[in-house]
């Protein structure tokens, strides 16, 4: 089983943070997105969209989306849980985990490959036509990412982590959210005080550093 | 429990075909997006973002995510099983449905509501602020609509169904993804002849007209 992985990518990050808090150990090969090695004809014959992470099992099986590959770990190694045990949990788990990632996650990176140089004509992730970065994106994205820490904030003074009541997979997407808006130079408030806790909280676990 | 649905909207339709595959009757209540009756105060005390479809439990828990909505009806009534059997079935069919949403049904979507007159300053779902229409968004949701059809008649080629060898959710949202491509008059086209095998066969099933 390979793990192709970059250090800094935040999806990748997020599954390595996974597989440390189950104490997963698996192989990785590092793959160099700014220099656009993950547009090569190696990497594209595994992953023809040149997105990152992948796993591929040792049968030849691609798994190629972040959370489908934290899933495939979830059934592999139940404990620690961290997509919800019954079917309430899993579903509300679930349903904060995609509002991490699509108003908060996807908010950034739309800010992001639409500003930084090196994404110049690739402001697409995935895509491998020239797209063109847009001032009006990064506006777009910029508004969307203050939205969702306000979003986060109301949903943290409700709930001691964000999927549940324990760290679950909605927590590692938050947080790592939180620190991809850094790229672009946004933080939350000093009125967003439930993040504040939160984020303390979530910081100090070890696999966190992963 | 209560769904809050309305009947043109694609995500409200992937719900319908998902409960009625397994059978399964809930009690909904019509919600009139296009005069923005979803971003009345009502609605938005239920669901904050005013997005559809809204399952609410009996015991008033709030699940807002189509996928995460289909989630919750297989582990209540695991049959017939639309989301995968063992671990790497689970992950694939996870995959696949991702995809058909991230690249497929968004796509679409970026298109739609950046140019549909009713849309006009609602540019992006969910968001209650101002988003104006581009026209850079809907020639990029076009070009990654029609990648998305290369990619999945690919898929088809290699595989029966969309996320393996039998109907699953993955399916679900490719089909309506290729309906909803029709709001903006895209189709694939006759090269895609492994698309035009499945899409009958899916079309077929009597769910599909839920």
């Amino acid at each position: 089983m390979i793990l192709y992985d970059m250090e800094k990518a935040p999806n990748a990050r997020r599954v390595r943070w996974f597989l440390a808090e189950k104490g997963i150990t698996v192989e990785t090969r590092q793959i160099d997105l700014p220099s656009g090695e993950n547009l090569k004809p190696e990497y594209l014959a595994i992953n023809p969209r040149g997105l990152i992470p992948t796993l591929v099992l040792d049968d030849g099986t691609v798994i190629d989306e972040s959370v489908s590959i934290c899933r495939y770990f979830e059934e592999v190694q139940p404990e620690p849980n961290l997509l919800g045990f019954d079917a309430k949990e899993k579903a509300l788990i679930d349903c904060w985990q995609r509002r991490a990632e699509l108003d908060g996650l996807y908010a950034v990176a739309l800010a992001f490959r639409n500003s930084t140089p090196v994404f110049a004509n690739r402001a697409v992730p995935g895509v491998l036509e020239p797209t063109e970065q847009l001032q009006a994106m990064v506006e777009r994205g910029v508004m969307l990412t203050r939205r969702f820490f306000d979003m986060l904030d109301t949903r943290l003074g409700e709930s001691e982590y964000v999927g549940s009541d324990r760290f679950t997979i909605a927590d590692i997407t938050a947080f790592i959210t939180l620190n991809f808006a850094r790229w672009i130079k946004l933080s939350p408030g000093e009125q967003h005080t439930n993040i504040a806790r939160w984020f303390e909280a979530v910081a100090a676990r070890p696999a966190s550093k992963a």
